[in-house]
């Protein structure tokens, strides 16, 4: 059993994080802070949890985060990386859910995120959270940084093409589609449900900040070769969900896709590839750390389409966050993961 | 460990006690049934239980029910009064999730259901399977009669003031809103997605089938006093949970209502009444087993308005078969029944 | 034609009124103002008007409001009574879309709405535009407090009741339920996508500002006899629509409330009586400025339920608006408001 | 003013048609026929017409289709072409919002059909009611095949840098996304609104009965070149609405794509290219004729997005049906089809 803080939690990802940590056999919740909503009762503001949390949000200033051996970061991007060097330096694990450690040029991040960053000598030390790729590293890591939900969908979708080179790297195209708790439990017009409501449109097109990090992702897998990605996200009228959509160009005809997928994620507890002639559906991961992913060859050309679906708020944040602290902890990596999808 | 049986389970009663079923540390899911779907995988009509079901549907005419030692009836009305005997004569328990033995009343069964009922020697040892009244009656069923969505929630929401008589229960109106999963997952135009979406309405004003159902049971808690009520269903856009919105009539105006919920539920572990003000939302116990619900009584009056709300699969259906089961077979109440309710 | 100015205009209610506007034959929109969008392009906002709507918000110091014949305030309450009197010293005629004139008692009002009122001499004079009642001061008046929307559908719903005398005055239930563009095109939390789509609450059940509105025309209506009623308001995820469910006990059983009914408002262009036994939909009213109403009698006990639904943007605001205006301005009613509603 | 006939009538499409043809100031209805609703009132079928359409469907075989002027086929696939012939050769002209008459190639077309062709020789005839392409033909042609929802907003997507021939035709993709009104009103188990709402997937991924529609339509855009064309539909939770992404790569890349866009549809009443950097919104055309279209180039790469968006019922149905009536009719494009779209 070992101590946990949450910074932040006010967020979606941080009442996902609160589902999961308060069920997980090995975490204990000490702390959890918000400095908006400090000495309110974390049931209060998400009665689904009455029950279940009896904690209140704290100051951050007084908070004893120093004093657990794991502290999540789930704020904005920014806070982490002016926070968690004290955690570091005394000990504590630090997982970071927003952006801060994600990008490892400093002067990529810093154009894309706006902001100089505060803690740029722990950028290089940061392991990269996605199991699939990073777990040994994952498992003697201090700082982890926890991949976004786009960039997990899509990595985990391109991943067998890449690294074994049977499609043309140089036009990647990623089509994602989004459910609209993706883009935060914030005040803003354009996800209201009456903006959002029965309504469909792609946004970012012009560059989004998850291409740096998809396209990192994806240049270290084909082996530091360039990659060309093109990034189209969406937001749909659904709650939950990411559906990820590829396209790639088989220079390799003869390659059997399907299998090489199976093979890639033979051992991967939450990466389910699908028989062929599959559509997976967002709704067959809600709720869970599922990763589902089918692939196609229409009409048995050369264009080889990646059907890859995810939540967001679990395998594209909380539940991987869970995921990496499990190796980091050394326990199972499904402890406290093993919730099965909501249908309907 | 129990040898469990589920009939039908090709609705969202059937996938929801599935997904309870499977994760349930005391029940092994050892045949589940279903004329349409014989020969195929749940988990390829579920693809949310791949993973987790690996059994096939089976004919019901080849499944070895009788030799489960509980069987769950997940069946349109009138199924399980054709099949329920046979398997009680082999001493098989029976759960049934539909409304075949819920009326004690056959004629009037017969009357609001349209059939003649193949298993009236039953109706009488049927116990009505709703925990917070009948617990200890449960212990002992061979045959448990599970309570409609809308049932639960308003007798739940009505019981503590029917119960002390400190209300007119000649003028109780339930005004309860129901997601379209209640009206089952059956092919039929008026729950197309297109229909029911951003739609609003009410149905069976004349007269819908629960009605009699909440009578019989408030009818009881009264002490066998006459009670009159309205009941009006409506269908609203979401996917799961019941808002029951309950007026009645205070006939002692000193009572302190609040007072009154909190000392009638202060045991149940399933039913939560919440602070004074509160408005409980559907969310708040979506893929939960959990009731929650708040008392008001508007600028101080003599109307009291209850607000009750349920997931209609969980409290609504599977969830309290389940807490059923634990009764039946002396187990903890909550088991397997712990899921922190899904939030956003 | 006449020169009509909109003050305000980036909500919901505005947008609407800018749709029927912009279509309306005998109006042509001459200046729209809005301080914190001033020097955009109204098509900008809201692209669904690119092609129809040329003008660019101006400042409202700016505005050349005065020289129109008619302003539309489609503010948050509070603006009008500061802004209105000039214009309507000026000659200029005013209807408020928010709940500036609408409760003749102006302790009341300050009550309700924490303000002090800042335009109490123009109360008296404002007349309340709900054609089906005032149809004769509405058209002589210079200043229409335009109703609320669930006021509209409430008070159609119980006229014919009220005003006959045929229903117990002192406990009238009004449980209504709004899409969540009726809290208008603000940002706030509880309205995201993510908190408000698949979920149902109730809110304002202590309270709600609707409430003393609803009861000053259902007093009126019975010509000064008190009338008790209680109002609870329901937020619903779909994003336009009101059904109000409204429940009454007979005191005069042998009345024939459906003949009662057709006989009110058989000459109501946007009032339509459903045939006997009818379920109204939200949606059979969408995007319109009707006004369906069923009324039902279940069991043929002594309860009334109505069952009444508007399009809370149209009937329930800019439509009613223009009603209001096609009468001051002596054009058919209908003018301008014969848009077929929008199904699916 | 003609005399209009409907067969079919009971679906999405033909009740658009109905609210379409209704106001339609040249139109007026004579007939409209439904083998399954026959005797029934149209307005107790779509109580939204209520007051706006007094018919009641009568049997096919009995209606006097051959005495209007026009008949519009809003049936499912393959009734049309047994039926149109006997009112083509009596001098009805007629519109096929089916998929009978769409394809040149017969083979083709019963492939993936799954049908033998009843019609042949009216093929060749029959003009693709796509104006913004084949106007000219469509004012004197006797029938009419209009195009598919997808097909309209791809090819309109499309064809500008198709005809100029600035990208690589060998490669083009269209990632589709559609609205469930989009499959029809159909009793049919994967469009109940518990089953696609807050769910997102692909579907006929392998193949889909619109690909060789819009492979005809681009090759005829190329000059008889041949355009190989990745298609994926997917179905998300909207009620109406298409989104088109569509990817291609510029072999001209000194081309200015905005430019040739604008110049492409300068004319046209209902395709409106938007400012550079937008990102259209399926509800900015809600309920109205509208096609909105952005380009993109990301990172002023190689790469060409384009964002295509129509609602699927109006531009992609009935409403571009009556567009094709306007032409053959020889009245003004936009008679009858200025409904300002419908937001939020």
């Amino acid at each position: 059993m070992i101590r946990v803080g949450i910074v932040g939690g006010t967020g979606y990802t941080g009442v996902e994080l609160l589902r999961l940590v308060c069920q997980h056999p090995e975490m204990e919740l000490r702390v959890i802070t918000s400095r908006k909503e400090a000495g309110q009762k974390v049931a209060d503001l998400f009665p689904s949890l009455r029950g279940w949390v009896d904690l209140k949000f704290s100051d951050p200033a007084q908070a004893q985060l120093s004093e657990c051996d794991l502290v999540f970061f789930a704020t904005p991007n920014g806070v982490a990386m002016e926070q968690a060097r004290e955690l570091l330096d005394a000990g504590v694990r630090v997982i970071d859910l927003a952006a801060d450690f994600r990008l490892k040029n400093v002067t990529e991040w810093e154009s894309w995120y706006g902001m100089t960053h505060a803690c740029p000598e722990w950028v290089d030390g940061a392991v990269y959270g996605l199991p699939e790729v990073n777990r040994d590293d994952i498992r003697s890591a201090s700082l982890v940084a926890n991949p976004g939900c786009y960039p997990t969908a899509v990595q985990l979708g391109f991943l067998p093409l890449v690294e074994t080179g049977v499609v043309d790297l140089g036009h990647l195209i990623a089509d994602a589609k989004s459910g609209v708790s993706g883009a935060g439990r914030k005040a803003e017009v354009p996800i209201l449900f009456a903006e959002a409501g029965d309504n469909f449109k792609a946004y970012g097109v012009p560059g989004h900040r998850h291409l740096p990090e998809i396209r990192q992702g994806l240049t270290r897998a084909a082996g530091g070769r360039s990659v060309g990605l093109t990034f189209v996200p969406h937001l749909t009228p659904l709650i939950r969900g990411i559906h990820a959509t590829l396209y790639a160009r088989l220079t390799h005809p003869e390659a059997d896709i399907q299998a090489l997928f199976e093979a890639r994620y033979a051992n991967e507890p939450f990466v389910d590839i699908m028989p062929p002639g599959s559509h997976p559906e967002t709704r067959s991961v809600r709720a869970s750390n599922q990763c589902r992913i089918a692939v196609h060859r229409p009409q048995g050309g050369d264009m080889v389409v990646v059907l890859s679906v995810i939540d967001n708020l679990v395998k594209g944040a909380a539940g991987q966050a869970v995921h990496n602290a499990n190796l980091m902890f050394d326990w199972p990596e499904t402890l406290g993961l093993t919730q099965v999808p909501i249908l309907p």
